[in-house]
């Protein structure tokens, strides 16, 4: 075995030549970062880092996330030098989950488990996609809370079952990014001491250096937000790097933040420092001259020299493995003492339900007052809750708005303990404050849920403009978190247009991946949640009422449970072959039957089909659609109070729609419905129009 | 006269019960921070503001923003008791827009001035639309840099006609959001000493105390951003709040934020310092109260004592007019000193076009391998931007890949004087760096136009999920700021899925007042430029690829003046009598072309439609819209490397659109290309399938 300073050195720059080559043979990539930072991650991962390579799901390991997801070439060299296994074995075909060399070597190119940027599901040890900036350090945020109330939760007396750190690597990319910002304050204000930053400090962006725009003392505003700052004043300097990981284990109190300056592009002759080591291949000239600096040799490629992945092995291996086994033995003799606490963070892990979780869902009886849709949610929300510990969570400082509070003496708020016993909190509190802050909130959930848990977030619908790039990320890494969007449309009212929410539920259907879920009255909520609950693979959006719409009469119409197919028949004409469809979502539903009832008396048959999610209808067969709408019956109309962007689909080019065109207005409720036309005379005139119109278009 | 301090009281108080008997009236609203943030608010209008109520347009008028827009109560009460007149003449019934008492009486109903929240262009007096937190103190940042570009653009020596401040109030929650430190990092970085934050310190949020989620030192904070932070423990102590007013103004070098200590619902005796204050009317009872407690008449409602508004009228109303007659004395004689930068002035007021600024439009020759529309773009921009001095921008630390920097010796960055002398830079830059901060960098342009700069703000298509709700605002407030987004589909390539944009599209595009374009090549580059110039009323989002597109043989297909109608068919079938139209945008047209070519070998025959912006398209005639898509052509095949959500509306539902229906792939731009199927013989294939299912159809 070669000397261990010399070992070092050697692991390092074989991380720095393996990422260069990986750049290079892509001809596209970020190699920048990864030859300045290798030693800071490297000496976190040898040195600290609690990680079983052979089991990466193990859920009291350390998480490391690399917020700076451009620098992925670095991780993928790590995952691959430190011998991280398959992510799971649930996974069909686990094993090619695992970085290989030759992964390493296609590096950006279809079907390489190494991707431009981590993409979690799809690489062994990626903890969370990454990529756009700031979004990895505001899931760090999650997790660490996570652990937090994992912690205070289950653990026992000498059964410490978690006590993970987290710990992300972040750029100044990251660091202007607002999100960053919120979920910054949010962890200083609950004290996460188990939550690491490293920032990586080189003083280049892609515009040049960081003086045209960075010029805030980046160590006091940290400071300002209560945690605690380290410094490291040269990334090569592995004694600093050690020396600022050991204070933030010592530091018991507030999340640390440890700022190191590196150079980008260390080593490169001609590169080093430069905007063009960020986002570039370096060329291979450049990459001989780094490797002749590194005392790697230059005329090889993706060369691993003997030792070092043993090093990585018997370090980082050898630590992980013991710990894992140790965890595994606890849990054992915790299973043994409490078997029910074992059961659920087993259900937990594999995403599954505790038995009779559903026992209590409310059932609503006909009301034509009714009420809001937030408020049906709400008390679903609490009966579901009752029965699943880790089902938790909260709202933008919108919780007595959107009825996201859970109630009752069993939950308390999720805050430091000590500090805030005036607000009745410690970290076993079920009910989440993230402040105004969407954005972060929706990237915190996504990382409780990456911990485990079940988490939702609430705020008004409008406001997922404030946060959609972390709703995309939870979408695309396939996590079932629950978005809880009130306030859902101009009958606000008063408010105004600024507060109206438009395009907000065409944007959410565009966007892959996303269950979107506007329930019409309060047995569709009951519904809505009982569908979302079960869903394990993808995030949900609810989009709720403020206002009270009725409760519809179920023994008259269609049973709510229909909403488990998407969309489905809610009223018809008696020999179910009508001269009209009425469509329609949420609030607009109970306002096609008043047409419906209209119609009806009138001679005219129509159907009222609700939609409650059209990601849902469109999964259904092809038959049960056709039923659903008769391709043969062109006279339609849809009703929802939003952009009429996308109804198309299935009102056809001939129908119509009644939507809203424009930003809305600041009037009462009812006021706003009426200027808008969302009253059941425009229904009827819109649907024997359509009727008339079609008619003609076949005697034609 | 009452005496001065009786009468500041008197006045202070009538802004209260104002704000609390609009509130009342209307059964909606926000009480408690008019009630306590009044004093602050009067201080600065009454002592420091240097505004004309007769002119709320007048150039150098410093600006007033209420960030803390639910607050619109107490800035309607202000601008009644000050007697802000019409917006602008050129408002067809401008008087229409100033508050009166009624639209006090009338707040938040359907008509009045007195809307939810305070809105652009609708309401005199209201310089930005606010509301959702932490867009107004991001504009106010964007106003202020205007102010520091005109001042150093256009003062000349003892010539000074930009020297205005910018003053925004601000909340805990404009605090708490990100966008807010991106602003005012930004803001700190550039040294912006003519803006001001005054944060309203009330302890109070909707969830209840900021202890629950808000500790974090906001005054370390900012002075981490280089901003210098003055405090008033008492908000009600005109003293404390002139001297931190007048430290403001003797501060030269950085920006202000006032930290005022106040008390939501201040008067209230049951629901100061509660959450109850913030947005629910107090209550009949306890407006009687707290009227008592200000000495009001608690039996009248909108009381206004007299002399109150010949107090304001003598102190802003003084001020503002001899202000504003020295500035046109100063004006007039700048005219006639400087009649060409005079000129500019009011050209660029008026949202005016140099004469000449489209002479040297570039024209780009047909050519197979062509150019990135983002090449093109950029070579556009500088051509127009050598005649317009006003027209200016940057992005969010993309300047090289959006391909929006102005180059040449006339351009500098914008940065602050003295201390960037590295960089090249000082106020009359026009290449702004606004670093990783999307989100404010979109209410900071939005800012600069309000100001009557014409800006551009450039990032990548994607990252419009990190700023829509300052987009959005940009919609409403119907200003023609340009928003450049380029890597424009799953085509950007290795960078993957995190970066590909799937739904972005079709969110823009269902969002009222934006005009999206998605320009083919690199000729209607050229014309999608010269149409974005033109709008003065609304934003547009000029939508660019980043890898080459061919440049159209416009001999051989129709010109890209095309563009101007929104779509238009740029080849078609000799008898004009197509079997199918091919209807695409951006990248995705010249793919069409190919198909198109060879359908018509085959003796098939096919229009292709271009559609780079649908919002044009859909305000043309019914005759044009049919003359491009015939209604009787049902086969139709769309093509757009995007979320398919929307296209139904020119497809019908028995058309076919290929589009991506998931997330993208990391892979070489053409292998991710023909992964989604985006090739001409998809094309093909899909036309022949749509030419006989639709002959079938018929015959049948």
């Amino acid at each position: 075995m070669i000397e261990q300073i010399e070992c070092d050195q050697v692991c390092i720059n074989t991380l720095r030549s393996l990422s260069m080559d990986a750049v290079e043979k892509a001809h596209s990539g970020h190699p920048g970062t990864p030859m300045g930072s290798a030693p800071t991650v490297y000496c976190l991962w040898q040195r600290f880092l609690r990680y079983d390579p052979d089991d990466p799901k193990w859920p009291n390991r350390d998480r490391f996330i690399l917020s700076a997801g451009h620098a992925s070439a670095l991780l993928y060299s790590l995952l691959y030098l430190s011998g991280v296994k398959a992510a799971s074995p649930s996974y069909e075909n686990p094993d090619r989950l695992a970085v290989t060399l030759d992964d390493l070597k296609t590096f950006r190119q279809a079907g390489s488990r190494c991707t431009g940027h981590p993409e979690y599901g799809w690489t062994s040890g990626v903890e969370t996609t990454t990529g756009p900036l700031g979004q990895g350090v505001a899931v760090s945020v999650g997790m660490a809370m996570a652990e937090r109330w994992l912690a205070a939760t289950y653990n026992r007396p000498d059964l410490k079952l978690f006590d993970h750190n987290v710990y992300a690597l972040c750029s100044d990319g990251d660091m202007m990014e607002g999100i960053s910002s919120e979920a910054a304050s949010l962890a200083g204000h609950l004290e996460l001491a188990n939550l690491c930053w490293i920032y990586d400090d080189n003083h280049i962006t892609i515009e040049g250096s960081t003086d045209l725009t960075f010029t805030e003392d980046v160590a006091a505003r940290f400071a300002s937000y209560r945690w605690n700052v380290a410094r490291v004043s040269d990334a090569n300097d592995l004694g600093q790097l050690t020396q600022a990981y050991e204070t933030f284990l010592d530091t018991h109190d507030r999340p640390t933040l440890i700022i190191v300056r590196s150079h980008i592009g260390y080593g490169a002759p001609h590169k080093q420092d430069t905007r063009e080591a960020h986002g570039e291949p370096l060329g291979p000239e450049e990459v001989r001259l780094a490797k002749e600096f590194y005392d790697c040799d230059p005329d090889q490629q993706f060369q691993v020299p003997d030792g070092v992945r043993e090093h990585f092995k018997a370090q980082i291996g050898k630590r992980g493995e013991t710990a894992h086994a140790a965890w595994k033995k606890l849990f054992a003799d915790y299973a043994a003492q409490y078997p029910d606490l074992a059961a659920q963070i087993s259900c937990m892990q594999q995403r599954g339900l505790p038995r009779g979780w559903d026992d209590a869902l409310p059932s609503f009886p006909a009301d034509t007052k009714g009420l809001a849709t937030r408020e049906s949610s709400g008390k679903v929300l609490n009966a579901i809750a009752a029965r699943m510990p880790w089902l938790l969570g909260g709202a933008a400082d919108l919780a007595p708005s959107t009825k996201t509070e859970l109630k009752g003496a069993l939950y308390g708020d999720f805050q430091a303990p000590g500090q805030h016993e005036n607000l009745n909190g410690n970290y076993r509190g079920r009910n989440f404050h993230f402040g105004l802050r969407e954005h972060a909130m929706c990237a915190v959930v996504s990382g409780m849920s990456l911990s485990g848990l079940r988490p939702y977030a609430a705020s008004f619908l409008i406001f997922t403009d404030y946060c959609r790039a972390a709703l995309r990320l939870s979408a695309m890494m396939e996590i079932p978190v629950i978005f809880i969007w009130t306030h859902d449309s101009i009958s606000l009212g008063e408010d105004g247009p600024t507060h109206q929410p438009i395009a907000q539920l065409a944007s959410l259907r565009a966007s892959p991946g996303m269950i979107v879920m506007r329930p019409a009255d309060a047995n569709e909520v009951v519904e809505a949640w009982r569908l979302i609950m079960q869903l394990t693979d993808r995030p949900a959006c609810l989009i709720l009422t403020r206002q009270a719409v009725p409760t519809l009469d179920r023994a008259r119409y269609a049973p709510a449970s229909g909403l488990s197919r998407g969309a489905y028949i809610l009223a018809d004409a008696e020999n179910h072959n009508p001269d009209v469809l009425l469509l329609a979502t949420g609030s607009e539903v109970s306002l096609c039957i008043a047409a419906y009832e209209q119609l009806k008396l009138e001679g005219i048959k129509a159907r009222v089909v609700s939609m409650p999610s059209w990601e849902v209808f469109e999964n259904q067969s092809q038959e049960y659609r056709d039923n659903v709408l008769p391709p043969g019956i062109l006279a339609r109309v849809a009703v929802e109070a939003a952009s009429p962007f996308g109804w198309e689909r299935y009102t056809g080019s001939g129908g119509r729609i009644l939507g809203v065109n424009s930003f809305g207005l600041s009037a009462p409720a009812k006021i706003v419905a009426q200027c808008f036309g969302f009253e059941p005379s425009h229904v009827i005139a819109a649907a024997r129009e359509q009727i008339q119109r079609h008619a003609s278009a076949v005697s034609n």
